[in-house]
């Protein structure tokens, strides 16, 4: 287990003996975690303890509460910086979507971490996203020397590396792809997020590698994982040896989420179920009935975006801010839900995911006002 | 010092007696240079001694005066031509953000030289820029002799050389990245540039060159750069060998600007400072609370296009033309936050860069309509 409880009141003591050096990137970030893992083993806070079956009032004024206001005084970074991990030869689409959402929502920088294949595909979708071609296939190094692959291999983690304390959550896994070598690379750099207590959503393909190397999350509560039913049924199959049971779907989750170590999941579908392996919390606001692909993706993008939105929330013991992973998860799926309705209502059978993205702001607008 | 006082007087002699001859490319440099020289050393003009503190209505006013109006008898080109240097396999945005700004205003041409990786991105964005795939990342030579290299090296300049007498103004760094060989051929573009009076904007990376290597700007009265928070920080710190001082805000940056031999500094903030060591001017209309990455891009172009205005004013005592590098930062800054308010009224959380680019062009309508 990554955070063990002498490390954790050892970071209670330091942050409250601290308050003014809450500037540094390192102690918000423990503060964070300290804050994450407090709210899931003691009490819930006011909001959250309402919501027993989370309804569409409630994620809307959870959107309200996460959403921090617009202050003119801020500069460039401090609404968030997230960055993806994903983008192949083959997939080039989902990394897109899932960063171009997290600027729209309202973060100030987001950067996608591929290979270099996908790089200039992926620049030419968006000039306001930061793309880095640093990621490697197997195809590429299938000539090399063992040795030479696990020099492939340090350059590929050194290049994210670099960057990982800036970065206030990680999206890993829109259109990674399975290439073994590559996947490898992403453990790794999952093992150095969770080394500098940075958040990550884990989608897509990412969910293939977590599915397959449990360890990889396990016990670390700043990470999320979002299955659709597929992906789902595997990580049920994998980690609690059974079928899903959707009779006990709430009970099911939140066993699933308690074995992985108290890890929150979003399990997408009509209604979305989220746990953190103490509570269940239900979105169900109604969105739209096109299943076009790449809606994860936004989810994934906005996810982020609002979970590192939670942990700069004031840690009011009355404020919701305990639990930011939960918050981020209900804000995003009920922003999702409600951009998916209007896009729907604008484009019918023809609505795309891109339709969906473009009715983020106005959706947001609509339920938090910019000013 | 590359301008002495005995080439002023030579200059001043030169164009006072050959009015005629105004139209040819250098002569007109040297004049410019001139007016900017005469400007900050002697008097200031009605418009500027009006202005201690640059309030809204006073930018408006420096915008009307600069911007020309448009003859239908004035033939392509003569309404700019601009240049951007950056963009580099990591980068594309910035250099595209830049360009597409400089046109939007009202510039005829927009180039940008980048590296062979980016030039086909940068293309895609737009079919208005001339993208010149010129530049070179240590990556691309290093299996190269130091004798090959420096025959690369030799070439790029060449490239870049060639065109350099067309251009009214140069935009350094943004998307520059910070390859030491890339870096060591924009140090020469710098020096080519000053060879050739073509007065050049510094921002993003080509910042982190000249702090480390001040000569390459100091005592140039044509170079502007363009800092944020961070870049002003380290420059200060570099320059002056000691922190900011908010307090003495307006101060740090005169004597700043002073110590750097007379360049003008447009400090970006909350308010925007500008100062050239003589003056320091205030640009403080709202903009927007959106702090997305990309907007420095819009200002550097845009202080290119405003710049080579400003230099086009008939030389009448009365007019500002005199301190064409201030009024070109005052023109830049003020439309920047108008575009940037405009853009923000409608798009609210999810305004991008793209978006506020979009707003240059009626933003520039409402101050001055172009008939």
């Amino acid at each position: 287990m990554l955070v063990k409880h002498g490390v954790i009141s050892a970071l209670t003591r330091s942050t409250s003996h601290s308050p003014s050096s809450s500037s540094s990137t390192v102690l918000r970030r423990q503060q964070f975690l300290v804050r994450t893992l407090c709210a899931s083993k003691t009490h819930l806070p006011k909001l959250i303890r309402a919501m027993s079956s989370t309804s569409e009032a409630d994620a809307e004024s959870v959107l309200r509460t996460v959403t921090p206001s617009l202050d003119p005084k801020r500069h460039k970074g401090q609404a968030g910086k997230i960055a993806v991990i994903g983008g192949c030869r083959e997939y080039t689409g989902a990394p897109y979507f899932a960063a171009i959402s997290a600027l729209k929502i309202g973060a100030d920088l987001s950067h996608v971490f591929c290979t270099k294949d996908a790089a200039p595909v992926i620049k030419s979708y968006s000039p306001e996203l930061i793309v880095h071609p640093v990621l490697e296939e197997s195809y590429t190094i299938s000539q090399f020397s063992e040795e030479e692959k696990r020099k492939v291999q340090d350059k590929v983690i050194g290049e994210v590396d670099k960057w990982m304390e800036r970065f206030d959550c990680l999206v890993i896994g829109p259109g990674l792809g399975r290439d073994p070598f590559l996947l490898e690379c992403v453990s790794k750099i999952m093992l150095l997020a969770k080394k500098s207590n940075v958040p990550f959503v884990v989608d897509g393909d990412g969910l293939f590698l977590v599915t397959n190397s449990i360890d990889l999350v396990k016990s670390y509560p700043l990470a999320v994982l979002t299955p659709n039913v597929n992906e789902y049924k595997r990580l049920v199959q994998k980690v609690l040896n059974c079928e899903v049971d959707e009779e006990k779907a709430e009970d099911q989750l939140r066993s699933l989420a308690k074995q992985i170590g108290g890890v929150t999941i979003l399990r997408k579908g009509k209604s979305d179920l989220i746990s953190n392996g103490e509570i269940v919390k239900s979105v169900s606001i109604y969105g739209s009935p096109r299943r076009c692909g790449g809606q994860g993706d936004i989810l994934s993008g906005s996810v982020a975006v609002f979970l590192s939105w939670a942990q700069q929330l004031k840690s009011d013991p009355e404020s919701p801010s305990e639990s930011p992973v939960i918050l981020g998860c209900i804000a995003a799926s009920g922003l999702l839900r409600k951009a998916a309705s209007l896009a729907f209502t604008k484009h019918k059978r023809s609505t795309l995911t891109s339709d969906i993205i473009e009715c983020l702001g106005k959706s947001l607008e609509d339920i938090c006002p910019a000013s």
